[in-house]
């Protein structure tokens, strides 16, 4: 089985930079690229998106809330019609720097508290995946399996690919572990075995012990710390070494 | 010789309305629809794009600078790789709601201290130019004629659609008479006779006395007050009279 | 008992006007004003405390989320150390202009969102009196009585006022009823009636029938259209014509 | 003669850094610590305010254009009014975290483009003067010496200090080379040498040759890169070797 390795690039804004995207474009086969609301501006959303191109990764809207000093990890009330209305604007602006390269935008993640509260609820799900269709019925959605998310992807009759983590323990229901409890960040020996056990064995590691099943089509991997990106390059070297092919799932 | 009549539109944010767009949408052929950057947000463009849609009025990507509190119209220092990027930034963004609606995008018009900077200078031209080829080469410019918005257009192979303006006077070289000067802002029923005299003969009010011709392919109206749509009013009805058909040029 | 009357003003941005400023400034004591984050931009803000000050009107930093396009109606996950920032922040900035005119930031009053997450929620009623003390502990909290906000206040040894409707039912405990509640909202000569008990019995409508004991130093009144000015107006004209007396609490 | 060190601080922006802010407030006198429009938000402002007052380290506002995108270093066309406003505004937001950090704003500095455009022009420089004094007429006045910022200054009664740069030549009429031209930018050791020679003698180089007369009170040091911050340190211990004493100059 394939896998997916993706990660969030293109979160830099303005004179401030976040992370190293050209090291992470060497690794990673999926770029859910900031689209401007909670990080990326226009000149670096162009430069992504290139960089992108030029190594055949795939490129996917990374949809936040409009939100750049809580760099969208913080929940908005948003009414449903209008989060379809900056998601769309957000995947419609992206893809004119992925047109731009050659490109197009294949796939949407949300990010952040977008994340979160779209796997929660089916009205914000739907909603995501409304904007989705309004471009392109063939756009895929990536993000975390078996929530409101997938299903609201279902009824929408879109593509989903569910979303693993390397670095993450998870619950025995198969969800991750929230970050404050004990376990629940893997060191990185932990993190490169996990994304090879995602790949080939389709379990993860349960926070309280034992393993759960994740069907996950992708991993991601962060690049934000020159740490983080050699994690990444480890994962890259041991799914290499398992015999797993690493390649984008559109 | 049909005209093309043309309404800044979409210009509230938020909570904050400006203009009558409804009413403004049954005069007009095209709509240029603020992108988020000087006015207008997601959920405006939305509803401006279905508004026009329905009533076949064509789609235009009214591009400004990042400038909500200046409404655009402040004169911004930009980079033109920077200001490449924006322009790309606002068109993609528009262009998703126009297909949400089941139209397109089909043409740019500067806003504000962009239309003015860039009908001044080439550098700042050819970069709106290039972003509208980055994503659609046959989008098409419309602006001031005889000046570097359609010298780039020209050396880009973008059709370019001189605009002209019903209330205002012009100078001796065929350029809008500056706001200050006396006899440069023309009342109601010279406006509406201008209108005519555009149609008809290609000819605009000078503001020292005497015309000029004026190669306008559309004439802009504005709908900011009940009073600008009633004149816009006056002028579609004055047209009809005149024998003028009142059409998009794309 | 003398009563206050205070009303949400300078919430234009930049080229974007709401409500009749000037005309509500005749009519209230007391000027809840937009310091830049939900609405108001310096240039109002100046003006607006100019108009204030000229008439002896109080000045309040009416403090919101950062979020211009919700105009702070949308809740906003924030840390309360952001949120005590991010008050103090704006509660300085428009002391600047209250001093420039000759006044100061006598009060402070939450808008939107705020107003509710605060009045329900400690921490962050916690959090707007820190920035309170932080810059003058003289400073008056206005907001709902009986809720966190007052609690909070008490706490910190901040002045509390209580605000009252005229335009809205209470329920039983003494809170607003919900807007979509059928009877919430009152018609005009309700209004007027309830600012009248309000100031001389300190009692309002319950919106299932009977009255309620409001605890109300002020009364809010609404100036976003030409109906909420005249309603205004009618309200001052009754207070006088029921023998109270219309002064600041501060 | 003392002299006074500055640096540009708390420059970063929601969860984007920029600088080593703890390491410059060791080295230096003088904060300039940016107030939220072309950087900083509320809690940085907190943060640097809190870290300056433990130090002793006199607290100026960094004010700049409102353009985070441009981190304040673009031309915007601004009517004076208006930008006494944002001045104003600026001023006031960072006295509220001076004050709870039990200081003061004590002077202002111009940032990026807005430094340059005061400099050389009169209404501007006017309207930063009229801002300070608005707030505080015993606020000073940080910039380039022998510009319209210091006749402003002297026209408004305000006291002004000039600020030389220890790592760049200067044109024979003692301003700043600019930075493309050859010989510009100095090295390490130049800089250092020069931050002495403007402490003791009142003279830089010359990007032609020789010397001028700077006069200078304070000299601003740079802390956005580790080379920049052992720069600083350099420039502190020689300053230190040759008897010149370091102090703020409020």
């Amino acid at each position: 089985m394939p896998l997916d390795l993706n990660s969030d690039l293109g979160e830099g804004f303005g004179s401030w930079t976040m992370g190293d995207d050209a090291a992470m474009l060497d690794l990673v086969t999926s770029a859910n690229i900031a689209c401007g609301f909670h990080a990326g501006d226009p000149s670096i959303m162009r430069r992504t998106c290139a960089l992108a191109a030029e190594r055949g990764v795939r490129i996917g809207a990374h949809v936040g809330h409009r939100d750049l000093v809580g760099f969208g990890r913080r929940r908005i009330e948003i009414d449903p019609a209008d989060l379809r209305d900056e998601v769309l604007y957000q995947i419609g602006a992206l893809d004119g720097f992925a047109r731009a390269a050659g490109s197009r935008v294949s796939y949407v993640k949300p990010h952040g508290a977008l994340y979160h509260s779209a796997a929660a609820r089916r009205d914000l799900a739907d909603a995501v995946l409304a904007a989705m269709t309004d471009l392109d019925p063939k756009l895929v959605l990536l993000g975390p399996a078996g929530t409101e998310l997938e299903h609201a992807a279902t009824a929408a009759g879109v593509r989903f690919i569910g979303e693993g983590f390397a670095d993450r323990a998870y619950t025995p229901e198969g969800r991750l572990a929230p970050r404050g409890r004990a376990g629940a960040v893997l060191d990185a020996d932990a993190a490169v075995a996990q994304a090879v056990a995602i790949a080939t064995e389709g379990r993860a590691r349960v926070v309280e012990g034992g393993t759960v099943e994740v069907g996950a089509g992708s991993v991601c991997v962060h690049g934000d710390t020159p740490a983080a990106v050699e994690m990444a390059r480890r994962i890259r070297d041991a799914l290499a070494a398992a015999g797993v092919v690493v390649e984008a799932f559109v």
